[in-house]
């Protein structure tokens, strides 16, 4: 008889995103004159067309496909060698971090890659994670078994590592040992940053501890400090104890075609239980080869574009689109008096509920009397209680109406 | 102190076809006057442009991304409903197969789903699968921990099925307690298929035995006799007992497109710990819906334009062709007096090599004195060794050349 991987039924809930969408649709189903009227900032998804550049290499991509001298079949699983250099060239060595055309892995996502990458750990990791946290790091850990059951929201064996407005919601490294820990900059759902001395502390801890930290980089696009690193590789050290995963949904406007990338640096090691080193260069590369065929040829050609200047000139164009609504969204907030953080480096905006409002009470209410979606605190962490992820992804219009719609917050929690 | 997968370090070698490929590459960068002569009959890679209503529907998918009223964002993880709904009327529902829409869950591609599902599986189950047999299926349990190390080409902990001559190539159900087993027919690499007879035989050994059989029909669409059937879930009970991996790369000529899909009945279910039967389709969703944000948008449209009756006539056109293919390298084959079998309802031919040459002997003669590249039996397994499997994935031209290069197999040899 086959035997299930039991370690699915601690999973404790339906995934987040789908719960909102069922919220939704049951909002619309019994309101119809209202559906139309629906905004949605609660997923991180892009509204804005392709960049040219991108569009142009997709239609070319298509050609080539249709023709049986320029066909393209199966690539190499981790990406054709010109998308690998164009990325390593443009994303990483032209802004002075030294990473070779070879330790960039093409993918489907970085969802799939945070995801895939557990395959290469062993049991008896302790991992820790940010609270509040991008939901799929904990969910691939449970499923992975990696933690126990879940106690008060929170699931034993996992480190939570508590991203406070005291710390301005950048955890610190941990006191008790840990073998992996996730850190996401600039972060979902809160939308701050690690500046260059909180990321350097994290790295030397982690060269202290040998730990290995999965650092999650997808919006690294949005960041306009200088402050602010926008890969952990330009933190010295870091290629001896990170992984780094990329995007391209945000920046290039890519959450419908995917793909996404990961870098492994040669240098980085795990330890097998006879106390050998082992590459995770090489455990990826042989992951990659033995599950995947890579990723489609005409997305991998918008890739390489993208990464030509005048592509790097669009996706900063088109960033630069959604940091501006982000900026609509915390005036609207700071307006009614609530408090407000990220999206200045980030396209997601963090607040404060009013007082004695939790995070589903503020989904709800936002969704019954504005018709705005928008994502629960809660729903990332205990620590997230109490506060509201707004995404600045949509159009100028609905994002300047969404600003105006966020003031029931106030108006109508101030009836109750 | 981050631990690796030590599983990983079981895995005798590398993935087979980057194995080939690297060993072409030697001959070719030692010969380069040579190098242009090279006809790769290897790896099942497709060489004909996509069908004209997969290239039409991709031309107004990328269209759609660049227009800010028609974007498509992130799509539901499981796949679109239109394109589930189309896949389970034209590719079962008309051919009198009873799957749902829901049943359907689009993905990147069979080779990742095969691995994926292993996810979905507890240790402690006894895995069957057949010899010869697609790599992946091995290594991926292997990587999942589900072996013991490699003693003599063979897995311990695995139950191999000896799939030979005598019995057509098409492996019993083991006589000892197994858990999962795996199945492909057409089958990867013999070319052999199973009539309903021997596939009915499975099915109720799979109920009697309360196993799961892991299905993989990526070459259904080569099927040309009634009585073998392109999907287990014709054969009454199939939907208590088996999941089935279906492709678009060779069908649809998507191998660099990336599109598959697993077919996971709602009554199939596995045990947990606790005795409660648990539904494998919850778990696949939970899955998807936690590690996945699906498949590229122009994609999916192209794999609806597949299911309609135009796209629908116009696979089965590219699958005759590669039939045609097969069937011209089955006849140079036997016109060397050498055995031969497959390539009548698959797109591969297996043949017996000349006496006293090994397969690996069979395929660096080849690429050697015909620069012709096949893959070895033995790379698929112990009773694959005196073997070679010829893939007819290439152009008409290049096939009738390939037929002729194969007469060095007999002329070489007898030369020796």
């Amino acid at each position: 008889m086959a035997w299930i991987n039991d370690n699915f039924l601690k999973l404790s809930a339906g995934y987040l995103f789908p719960e909102i969408a069922r919220r939704v649709n049951v909002f619309c189903n019994s309101n119809p004159e209202l559906a139309k009227r629906v905004i949605r900032c609660g997923i991180g998804d892009v509204t804005e067309p392709l960049p040219e550049v991108a569009v142009t290499a997709l239609r070319e991509g298509v050609e080539d496909l249709a023709s049986r001298e320029r066909f393209q079949g199966y690539g190499p699983p981790t990406g054709h060698d010109f998308v690998r250099a164009a990325i390593a060239q443009s994303m990483f060595r032209e802004r002075g971090v030294d990473i070779a055309d070879g330790e960039i892995f093409l993918s489907d996502g970085s969802k799939p890659d945070a995801s895939h990458f557990l395959e290469l750990l062993g049991s008896g990791n302790v991992i820790a994670v940010p609270d509040p946290v991008y939901p799929v790091y904990v969910d691939t850990n449970v499923m992975a078994g990696n933690t126990g059951a879940m106690v008060n929201g929170r699931y034993q064996g996992l480190v939570y590592l508590d991203a406070t407005a005291e710390n301005g919601f950048v955890p610190q490294p941990p006191s008790q040992p840990v073998d992996v820990a996730y850190l996401c900059s600039p972060n979902n759902p809160t939308g701050s940053a690690m500046n260059r001395a909180a990321l350097t502390h994290w790295v030397n801890w982690a060269l202290s501890n040998d730990a290995l930290i999965l650092f999650d980089a997808a919006y690294e696009a949005f960041v306009r400090e200088s402050d602010m690193p926008r890969s952990i590789f330009e933190i010295p050290g870091a290629k001896k104890c990170a992984v780094e995963f990329r995007s391209f949904s945000k920046n290039g406007g890519f959450t419908g075609l995917r793909c996404g990338f990961t870098v492994v640096p040669k240098e980085l090691t795990g330890r097998a239980r006879d106390g050998k080193r082992v590459p995770f260069h090489d455990l990826w590369s042989r992951r990659w080869s033995t599950c995947s065929n890579g990723v489609s040829w005409p997305v991998q050609k918008a890739v390489a574009a993208l990464c030509t200047p005048q592509g790097q000139k669009q996706m900063t164009a088109l960033c630069d689109f959604y940091l501006a609504n982000a900026a609509i969204l915390r005036n609207a907030i700071a307006a009614q008096g609530l408090q407000v953080w990220g999206g200045q480096n980030a396209p997601y905006v963090w607040l404060k509920c009013p007082t004695g409002l939790s995070s589903w009470d503020a989904v709800d209410l936002l969704l019954r009397e504005a018709q705005l979606v928008t994502t629960p605190g809660a729903g990332f962490g205990n620590c997230g209680e109490g506060f509201l992820r707004v995404s600045a992804f949509n159009s100028r219009a609905n994002v300047q109406e969404a600003g105006r719609r966020l003031a029931f917050l106030t108006t109508s929690a101030s009836k109750r």
